[in-house]
């Protein structure tokens, strides 16, 4: 089969499209023929060096797709050769052909393409994990999401307003946060141009966030824990803005507040396959109900995939970029 | 009556036993007449003048008591004048009598005389709030406890085991750390000689402390960020140590883990209630069975508060100090 290899860390051109050998499912595995991966910022993480894929997973990047069953190994059971699937993988989505657990299997939706389908596990499996499963975001309570119109935040939006929470989110322009609007969004915030602090403030009656989805991590840190509310929740799943930063513990004491951060890649099968399992039962139904849908910035050939990582790095993308195999 | 009063923040003498008026209980409230409160480290603070009594709440210190109801206010079912409690309170302990929202009284619990049980009701909600409502401690994890032979120190070591739990201490000389072993600690940690983060992976196989009761704040957080397991919890319930502390957002996201921080005083009354029942329900039991006992380091007369102070600015003290009337 072909898939992005990394022979060299580097830019978007150590990315190179090559012939290497097809993988083989093991046990509990199931073979997917590739149909679409999606791009995720890990991605451009593992290309320039700094994030191995963890023991045991594949050395090609790519942490979901979308495509049909081609093989069932040994102890699969409840999927069939031909299954349209869409999986969440610990890497090895930027190639025609990836064994996955079948744990980490999710059916096509009712109504979505299958090369949709490739926008869809990553982005709802962080979004619930985090914001539901760890931090508990309840029906009336507000919400704040740093980078709103990127493709974990358009999925935040729409689950969020789905259980009848209040949305605010940062993002960088006029556009982004007019399509985050669209999507649900109550409370718009430029970052360029506004403090989210005063912001989320202001729109909350003084009281602030009462779970915030963060990506910008020590840079940010200090200011989400101002911007939430008594008992709010912190969730960290990025550290574009850096891995240190100062904690004023105090104020998260006055606030009885809670700083968490995950990544799902690091996660064991077991702990994969029951964020799967929750994400089937409750967010599945929202999108075969026409409630929540993937959000698509646009799609490019596999071959092509230094291109999509250029679309990250330079900012411009509103939800998520595939990259697609004819 | 008289209470203890802070005319002027200060050392320990600016406590000064004192007439003032009697308390008046309102809706939902009873009058205890105090038998004995307990000190903890916030009362020095409030008598340094750092920890400003919460709105509405009594101006003389004192965060929990035993005694006998005295009168029952309006609206107040369950409780009788006569009943021996003891009652978790936002101040006012040091003192003859104090007016408390029913939900924050408990019996006194079977087989403890009333007196001791004035050593209960901050120990076993901070302990039982934190380390099992807050970061759901289970039987087999591993649980570190900062400062093991504090009044906080003794109960959580003796609930952890209760509940099957692995119990470390940290404590500051061989006699505290004899007396945590006693109450069932199995990792004994020095930490005026030994590097607390080295010992608990030592003692868990590299894993490190699943959760982590801390007193110490900021001069900790980033060694106990480290000596947490994956998954692992820091509930921060003291800031001894300093309020702005360096966070490592990539050790905690790589660990999955979490770190919060509470404080009981200034919960609203409902919040209160909650934990105050979930206490009467899983703790009192274990009490009353023989399995947990309050641990009381002294009994000295109300009106020496300011002696009572002194032995825990010197931190000589294992357990409760308790302050007695006749």
């Amino acid at each position: 089969m072909r898939a992005i290899t990394i022979p060299e860390p580097g830019g978007p051109e150590a990315l190179v499209w090559d012939e290497v050998p097809d993988p083989v499912p093991g046990e509990g595995e199931a073979l997917v023929e590739v149909v679409a991966g999606a791009v995720n910022r890990a991605d451009l993480l593992q290309r320039q060096g700094f994030y191995d894929p963890p023991p045991g997973a594949s050395p090609y990047p790519g942490l979901e797709c979308s495509g049909r069953i081609a093989e069932v190994g040994p102890g699969v059971s409840g999927w069939a050769v031909g299954d349209e699937v869409c999986a969440l993988l610990a890497g090895g989505g930027y190639a025609e052909k990836v064994a996955v657990p079948a744990g980490q299997l999710l059916p096509v939706p009712k109504g979505i393409e299958v090369q949709q389908a490739a926008a869809l596990p990553e982005v709802t499996c962080t979004v619930w994990s985090n914001v539901f499963m760890i931090a508990h975001l309840r029906p009336g309570e507000t919400l704040l999401v740093h980078g709103g119109a990127s493709g974990i935040g358009t999925m935040a939006i729409q689950l969020a307003k789905a259980v009848g929470a209040k949305i605010a989110v940062t993002a960088g322009s006029k556009e982004k946060l007019a399509y985050c609007a669209e999507l649900g969004a109550d409370v718009l915030i430029d970052y360029r141009e506004q403090d989210f602090v005063e912001e989320i403030k202001t729109a909350t009656n003084g009281a602030g966030a009462d779970v915030i989805l963060d990506i910008m991590g020590a840079k940010y840190l200090d200011r989400n824990v101002k911007a939430l509310a008594t008992n709010g929740r912190l969730a960290i799943i990025g550290m574009q803005g850096g891995v240190k930063g100062e904690l004023n513990i105090a104020t998260l004491l006055a606030k009885r507040a809670a700083v968490t951060a995950t990544s799902l890649r690091a996660r064991p099968a077991t702990e994969k396959a029951a964020i799967v399992a929750a994400v089937r039962e409750h967010v599945w139904p929202l999108i075969s109900g026409g409630h929540v849908r993937p959000v698509v910035d646009r799609e490019l050939p596999m071959a092509e995939a230094a291109a999509a990582h250029r679309v990250l790095e330079e900012g411009g993308n509103i939800g998520k970029v595939l990259l697609t195999l004819p």
